[in-house]
């Protein structure tokens, strides 16, 4: 029998000039929902991956950067969240590491629920049992009207979405970062994966644009993420809606060392660290520094 | 005519299991000296490109991120470097780095004096003049035999040398670190490009381990370098021969400020950034944190 080997989807970016491809060990399922299309296969580099639309979403050996990255840097920048929207994460692994937080409740919104239901039976890795949690509440329905119904009412906003395209397009406009801003509360966080710096640089650019105009505080975090199409920095934008909470070194390492949380990758040296930019990106993206 | 693809030879660690390829936009040389096949292309994604055994080696868009990594760190780890030693470096791009410090002499000792002429002609952008620079030395040599013939002799080592194969698998020894240490002088500091944490973390781990053994302090350092065949940070690592000499951040800061060199990548929030691990890798490495 042939090699099997995935080739990702190519991102528009750069123009299907570089292509990275990884053999697969074996198809554990493929199928179609009403949104998109659902893969996940085990290989011997990433372990096992979900992929929709051709595109990796996660893979079980680096997950943990991406989830732990998302969540604790949001979850760190506030004093004390006990309300959290994650839009998208119907792989539930955001969902997971939030709930090692002391938070009240947790939403997960999700359009399509096949995601979760496939995530659940093979992937159980991800979300660990988080979707039977008491504190967490899952809404299939799509995230922009979702978000459009609170008011003063979240202290952290996780996006979690895929990349722009037909079914998250809309989480990439202003609009909807107006709508979020105004569904947080007052010291409210917002995180947003924004994908890569190298290859998807304007996207990150026109995020952090966006956001500006919007937040009173943003910030680029940066992670390497081996198995997630790109070559470079995997990019956070972290916004905060207002002055007070700015978090600061000493604070967050005395909640951190309360907390006792069980982490691989976030540290409150890497929340730092994270978001320190080389000349040419802050020049670039026009951040001063 | 059909397009040209560049499969990069695949990375012994992960078993041709994962693949990168990068579309040809133009050949602009290919040939073989006595000891490595060279090619040079260029393509739309990242520019020009040398690739030695089918290795890239740097491409113009992310060179400044290598070279000066590389160089920069080292080179500010040392209160005052006057003499330094490249070895491999022969696209010139680590010598042009260490020529902006004000240094009395760099010697550059590559076997394939192929590999400089090649650079000089079709990658000029690289070396900027560097080689008819009156400080640098050219010394067309094996770079272990010129390293043991130095007693306390360099400020700076800076081994940048193709990954371990044939041709540089004894830059990858102990023993040769024993030479290197005896070649620098009282305060000297070494840097080693390292490879990738997630596809050679196994040569990570040997070479910190093997130079714990010898120096006074080891340093981790990465950076993404999108070109280059990995898929997670790329590491430097920093071994500093005493304990007078440790940097700390103030001196960095004064340094790097009355110098003002014309940097993109380096300063001196980098130099500390880059190496904050997180836990898992710590873990793995056996780093205490």
């Amino acid at each position: 029998m042939r090699d099997q080997w995935f080739f990702e989807k190519t991102i528009p970016e750069i123009l299907d000039e570089s292509r990275t491809s990884i053999k697969i060990k074996k198809k554990i399922y493929s199928g179609k929902s009403s949104y998109q299309k659902i893969e996940v296969f085990d290989t011997l580099v990433f372990g096992r991956m979900l992929v929709l639309d051709r595109v990796v979403q996660l893979s079980q050996i680096d997950e943990f950067i991406y989830h732990e990255m998302l969540v604790h840097l949001a979850m760190f920048s506030h004093q004390n969240p006990k309300k959290v929207l994650i839009i998208g994460g119907g792989d539930g692994g955001a969902l997971r590491e939030v709930l090692k937080h002391p938070i009240e409740e947790a939403c997960v919104v999700d359009i399509d629920k096949k995601v979760i239901e496939i995530s659940k039976k093979y992937l159980p890795f991800v979300s660990k049992g988080a979707f039977k949690n008491k504190r967490a509440k899952i809404f299939i329905e799509d995230g922009i009207k979702f978000t459009k119904k609170y008011k003063n009412f979240f202290d952290i906003i996780i996006l979690d979405s895929t990349d722009p395209s037909g079914l998250s397009i809309g989480f990439f406009h202003g609009k909807f970062y107006q709508d979020v801003s105004r569904a947080l509360a007052e010291n409210g966080v917002l995180i947003i994966q924004s994908g890569c710096i190298f290859e998807q640089f304007l996207r990150v650019k026109s995020i952090y644009n966006k956001l500006k105009k919007i937040f009173f505080e943003v910030k680029i975090h940066q992670a390497c993420i081996p198995s997630l199409q790109c070559s470079s920095e995997y990019i956070f934008i972290l916004a905060l809606k207002s002055v007070s909470q700015k978090p600061n070194y000493k604070n967050i390492k005395q909640r951190y060392k309360k907390l006792n949380l069980d982490l691989e990758y976030y540290n409150p040296e890497i929340h730092f660290s994270s978001a320190v930019l080389p000349k040419y990106l802050a020049k670039k993206l026009n951040v001063n520094t």
